[in-house]
């Protein structure tokens, strides 16, 4: 079975039966190594992931420096989104922070796919949503708590994201220096 | 014609003949007072409203200091979006914040509508998804750029704002102190 389709049966519809109704779209594997773009600036996005192992870091860039948009942690759908969406060059580059095993579609079959299937418009709806909602979540944490704070909350929820990646993309992550966040980080020792 | 069918015809599908075919929920036109709260903190939010005049703000609560997580202008759907969509009481209050008319539609109503119209399905779809890159063109602005630049690209594009919105709105915007703002549009006059 594959990852997706426990995603599938965990999040949205926990009757469906893959073996004899299996999802009318192809799902490949692959692997990357630490440290590989897995979408670059510029390209155009044409895939859907899903991260079985590993982190992956979404990264903009603020005149040549990087700056990370999002972190992904295992068990989690991830693409340069907007470039996805909107059939734009990406502004997002997405990043392996670790040797990464996913899961992925192609957008023009999993388009092919929402003329017929049910579930997978179910799917289409479930990430919007989450994706969104996510996103709102973390502008209310970014307004309402200092970098120390969300640091803190981030070692607390998802100590993982502490272990596998760098102080520096932490940093970029919470928009602060590196020496602020080793400032931070002494204090909380 | 109602507004919500125009923004329809507009953003959505321009052959849709609504005289004919008229959208299966109903829409409702209300007005609300400078300083009126349209959703209030801890209420389950119900309704999906569309801003036809008027501003309005949607405030995060940082330990009895407001913060302003959205500005909505004319010719935008808003909502205590979070609220609308987990059916939890709302962390984000709505607020008036000039004399508003508005179009509005019921949660449970348009749920009927989706499982007949297709029409209404595509605006859940454009709507979501134009919401999700919102939050993200926003987050990646706020990631990159100085309050500086944030307020002179406001004072650029969207001058209505500096028009309508008190300076202390602006600046729980900014995630910034009004006096910091003052200097701001100070350096910048």
């Amino acid at each position: 079975m594959k990852y997706i389709e426990k995603f599938i049966q965990e999040h949205i519809d926990n009757n469906i039966d893959f073996k004899n109704n299996p999802l009318s779209i192809q799902i490949f594997t692959k692997s990357f190594r630490k440290g590989k773009v897995i979408t670059e600036f510029g390209q155009i996005e044409k895939r859907g992931y899903y991260l079985i192992e590993g982190t992956v870091l979404c990264i903009i860039d603020d005149d040549g420096e990087d700056k990370v948009i999002d972190i992904i942690l295992p068990d989690s759908f991830f693409s340069a989104y907007n470039s996805y969406l909107l059939d734009a060059p990406s502004d997002i580059k997405v990043l392996a922070s670790t040797d990464c095993k996913v899961e992925y579609f192609e957008k023009e079959n999993l388009k092919k796919g929402f003329e017929t299937s049910l579930t997978l418009n179910k799917l289409g709806r479930y990430l919007k949503e989450k994706f969104f909602l996510d996103k709102l979540e973390k502008e209310k944490t970014f307004l309402t708590k200092t970098s120390e704070e969300i640091y803190l909350e981030i070692l607390n929820t998802k100590p993982e994201i502490v272990k596998h990646i760098p102080v520096k993309r932490i940093a970029q992550y919470l928009g602060i220096h590196p020496e602020s966040l080793s400032r931070i980080r002494k204090k909380l020792t």
